[in-house]
């Protein structure tokens, strides 16, 4: 299979909000799908992403919709994963690969393995590192995957052409594509991904707290405001991906911690020299970063 | 005075770097300065200056660079200000009116009142609330202050003429000019600004110090390097703020981690109900905040 391989037939999107949405419009775009059918809690989202062009035709029923699919996506948040997979598992084909777009794979692998039982081997775990501080279907745009990157951590029965189909299905976004271990996903990602976010909410929790909150939110500068512009991200996802990655996310905490309890060591002292090497080192560290973000990636 | 004044017949910059060379660029734009006397350590930093016409010449001597000046604006990073406030002291004439543009007040007040002794009375501290994670005169840009804050912090002894001169000089720049006490403006800002440069320095800092670090840097999506912009700022000023407001911050640094250890519970006690309450809190009291800053402040 390749970049031109046949369009997908149909195309089940389980959730239809801003990742979901934007993957349709850019399979759409391209011509690499044939039919999106939506599945949406509510009849108001589904009209207005079938108004957008974003499905061709919606259900409130998982279970219906998959009857006669190609692939399935589910894009909601990761908590909601068992119920749907359970649901759908008694209406999947022989044929139909199943996908998802969770920000965390361990729990999501574990589900799936219990719920779709003998379906499993054509579920291909997924994560697109893709995302704004906005959600829903009004927010998706058919370039958010361009040049950005999509890890699959396929289990070692997964059969190969359905996460070949998968990765076929990413590339035509515009995204690369990385295979790495489940465990060795929720653990980088705690990192790089959901540590950040929940500095973020905390910084801004505890601004909101501080006696003087109004004064503080009016003199923070835009730097302030870029800083923690990822804490206006959806609080549902991200009290999913908190609870489902909770060890790893932990873990990360504990590090960053511990870096701040050295910091506010060096503060309380006031360590010149200590501060202005950490200061040193970190912003080095990431404009390193930064350039090597650009290059090609090592298989990880 | 109003906006219509006489234009300021010499200024003399001590330290060209993106803030003061973005006030000259503003006031030369302006017509509102006629000569801008720039002072730097190296005879490169005054070429370059020179070079951009964001300076009319330069002395590498404070000291000699401040005679006959009308304003004299101190915008280095604020540990060498005890140094050149002793240095200018003697050359600085009855009229010359002092400012400055540290991120820090009390440190920067008290070393005034110290140095400049019968001179304290035109010294008017000051702060634009403004900058990006560049440094340095190439970075420099005029449009830097418009839309922007400016917190000036005069004493009871401050002659009112000359911190209307100040406030008059900063509204030329398209800045907002707020009046605040000194002790307020560092309690503030340590919360704001302080707070947020230390967080992102610690959170580059864990990653930067990870096992996997070359992986977590390749793998860390957009919104992380967003997040982190502010730990690429120039480490020495950082350094001195940290130093110089060491109370304050390491306060907004303890009431931080307390939020983060709450969180921290919440995650490892899988508690979605206070994670999502903790989230969506911190997403609408961001946004009100945003929305506040387009509005204009209340006195403060």
């Amino acid at each position: 299979m390749n970049d031109r391989a046949a369009p997908i037939e149909r195309l089940v999107l389980i959730g239809v909000g801003l990742i979901g949405g934007s993957l349709a419009r850019a399979l759409k775009n391209a011509g690499a799908v044939e039919k999106v059918i939506g599945v949406a809690r509510s009849r108001r989202t589904g009209d207005r992403a079938s108004a957008l062009g974003v499905i061709d035709g919606f259900s409130t029923s998982a279970r219906d919709a998959v009857e006669g699919a190609s692939v399935v996506v589910i894009a909601t948040p990761v908590a909601t994963f068992p119920v749907i997979l359970d649901a759908i598992s008694e209406s999947l084909s022989e044929n139909t690969v199943v996908t998802d777009v969770g920000s965390v794979k361990r729990f999501v692998v574990d589900a799936a393995r219990k719920h779709l039982r003998k379906h499993f081997v054509r579920f291909v775990p997924g994560h697109p590192i893709a995302g704004t501080e906005q959600s829903g279907v009004d927010a998706s745009f058919p370039e958010l995957y361009r040049h950005r990157r999509v890890i699959l951590t396929p289990l070692p029965e997964t059969a190969d052409t359905a996460t070949q189909l998968i990765e076929n299905m990413w590339k035509i976004t515009g995204a690369q594509v990385l295979r790495m271990d489940v465990d060795h996903h929720d653990r980088v990602l705690a990192a790089t991904s959901h540590l950040p976010h929940v500095v973020a909410y905390a910084l801004v929790q505890y601004l909101a707290n501080h006696p003087e909150r109004e004064t503080l939110f009016q003199l923070a500068a835009g730097g302030f405001y870029d800083f923690t512009r990822i804490a206006s991200s959806d609080p549902v996802m991200w009290r999913d991906i908190c609870v489902t990655n909770s060890e790893e996310i932990v873990a990360a905490l504990r590090g960053f911690r511990s870096r701040l309890n050295e910091m506010i060591q060096a503060i309380e002292t006031r360590n010149g020299g200590t501060l202005e090497e950490c200061f040193k080192h970190a912003k080095q560290a990431r404009e390193t970063g930064l350039r090597s973000k650009n290059r090609k990636p090592k298989t990880v």
